[in-house]
């Protein structure tokens, strides 16, 4: 497609490259835009195609088609499918229900192996920012040859420019080579997001990296992994494993997902485990974690009001009087602001939401209120 | 009506006294709940009847349907006639357009004049909130008492209880009497809706009354009084006081409003007459004149949020988390805030208005814009 044209990787036909994209968000984030249905990943955040079309394409001159899986939530996986028509149905893995990232990296990881058991695997969340593909593509194609040569499981890492707290955070350790022109270091430390003073700490010390959820490993390096720091889900796994390509093997993962303790890769392996590798990355990204991400990603008007055109345009209009900073979202009516600063103001579907901009995190409140009232109409 | 039960004026079939309630008021304060066609008055604001319907029943006990008069614009007659059935078709009378108070008033004197020359004429605005009925009627009553055995044109005045910048004020002279045991004061000046520094000054003097647009005059004496400080207007409108009960009658008006010069009573008689009289009133009023009053009337939850309930009760749904001192309005879907503090937040039809409390007389701005812009389609 257009978006890779002069963009060459050589990484041939009978590369071992696979790439697992994971799609299981839920539609939280981006409420009221976002649904339980109509999750992040499925939006058209970043164009007017759905992020996880993006980032499908961004991969596409990296691996073919049938090399690309995604992992998303069985109920999302048939709009899913609709929305990247050019990945295989049978790369589309489903999980019976959400139970954190190792589950998900080791269903793909096992569904990788059955096909080339000396793959390179590749893990990319389906719905940032990066705006420099032909970067990305290199740091990735740098990232996989590291992989092939050694036994690691290489991390990407972000050099932070501000003490976010809706980030993890990796510590650097010794310097263990060079890939793509990029240092690569040994994971010393794994943060959970932080609070302000403590990220704050992390920017100044400069060897913290933000932790972007990209993974590069060889499948048979990530499964041993697994097998030694999480044993019991790797067992239940391995039922899973001896039923693929049999007609049992839907009802197998459904039986051992109601069983398995949900976990993330992050707290399950790479905690742990003492093989990881942190490569310094050096391409622009964003998490598009919240609406706050998407006033630094979305262009402003002279007042620093983010509202949305282009490609956003909906049947809604937005009235701005005296305001600064906001994001405006009208999707079918009009909204008129008056005197605000910074603040989050969104009209999608049934719903209504309007917070501060640094509450934007909160609307996972909202969520769990509207679970807890029952107003299932609205999630 | 249930409302006026017990209460005991002996104003007797044979009064002379007539009520005029000025309806004539567009759609603005409370956009986007009011919008041209659905003006304040027909709005259920206080209860689940429309503020005119309140203000009606309010002074029945005072006047017979049959003298009670509304003026109103010609395209907002139809409905509210369907608002308030209960008076006669033809005492609700129709300006061809708007042109401020006192042509307005000038209408009514003239159909009371033809009807009883000998009228008093109390004035009143369709949308004051006025809790104490009874007291408010003994009032009436005695402000009528005092117009009927002295020429004075009397205005009723309210003790600031805060420097209000959004009333105009009247600053008591000499003490003229006592009506219903309440004191009459010749009226030195009228004064314009203030600065906050200026309100502040006249609350501290202790001399300056809030004007509440409610008046009681002989229909004499205020025709005399128009004749001598608006004697144009006077001249046109002895055209249409020749032509009333011929079929003529609407063309006329509509052709001499056509050539009038918009003007309040305010500025064209009650600033200029030496005959003005102020009433200072004890009832608790509210002119009910923005989002921002009704956080003063509506009742509060324990964080001072407003949530219109029980008569207000609409499909629309409300989650608040973090709040407090907003105004939530939702109509027809869920708006859910986050962190706000002050805020009036609005959901009506095909808009909906975003802006801090002390921001609410800015909604006005929102209508010119709309205007400016040609979205009709929102006023």
């Amino acid at each position: 497609m257009g978006i890779a044209k002069g963009i060459r990787l050589r990484m041939g036909k009978t590369s071992k490259v696979y790439l697992v994209i994971m799609a299981g968000g839920g539609g939280t984030r981006f409420w009221p835009w976002s649904r339980e249905k109509r999750p992040k990943q499925i939006l058209p955040i970043l164009s007017d195609r759905p992020m996880i079309w993006e980032t499908v394409e961004r991969v596409r001159p990296f691996a073919p088609a049938e090399k690309i899986f995604i992992v998303t939530a069985s109920f999302q996986a048939k709009e899913l499918h609709r929305q990247v028509p050019q990945i295989p149905p049978g790369n589309i893995l489903m999980e019976p229900q959400g139970k954190n990232t190792a589950p998900c990296l080791c269903l793909a990881a096992l569904h990788i192996q059955q096909r080339n058991s000396e793959a390179i695997m590749a893990v990319l969340p389906a719905d940032h920012f990066i705006p420099d593909r032909k970067l990305f593509l290199q740091t990735l194609k740098g990232a996989a040859e590291f992989a092939a040569k050694q036994n690691f499981l290489v991390t990407l890492g972000i050099q932070p420019t501000e003490p976010e707290t809706g980030y993890g955070y990796i510590q650097k350790g010794e310097i263990l080579g060079q890939a793509a022109g990029l240092q690569v270091f040994r994971a010393k430390a794994f943060r959970e997001k932080p609070s302000r003073a403590r990220a704050l700490h992390y920017l100044h010390r400069g060897d913290y990296l933000w932790n972007s959820g990209m993974f590069v490993w060889k499948v048979g390096v990530f499964l041993e992994a697994l097998e030694r720091f999480l044993p019991s889900l790797y067992r239940e796994m391995l039922r899973f494993k001896a039923s693929l390509g049999t007609p049992r093997a839907n009802l197998v993962l459904k039986n051992i997902y109601e069983r398995i303790q949900p976990v993330s890769v992050d707290y399950g392996i790479m905690e742990k485990a003492p093989n990881v590798a942190l490569m310094q990355v050096k391409f622009l990204w964003n998490d598009v974690g919240s609406w706050a991400a998407l006033t630094q990603i979305w262009p402003k008007d002279e007042a620093g009001n983010v509202l949305p055109g282009g490609k956003q345009v909906t049947r809604g209009k937005v009235l701005v009087i005296d305001s600064s900073g906001c994001l405006v979202r009208a999707e079918e009516k009009l909204i008129a602001i008056i005197g605000l600063k910074d603040m989050i103001v969104v009209e999608s579907g049934n719903a209504f939401l309007v917070c501060p901009k640094e509450r934007s995190q909160d609307v996972r409140r909202v969520l769990q209120e509207l679970n807890d009232k029952g107003w299932k109409e609205y999630l």
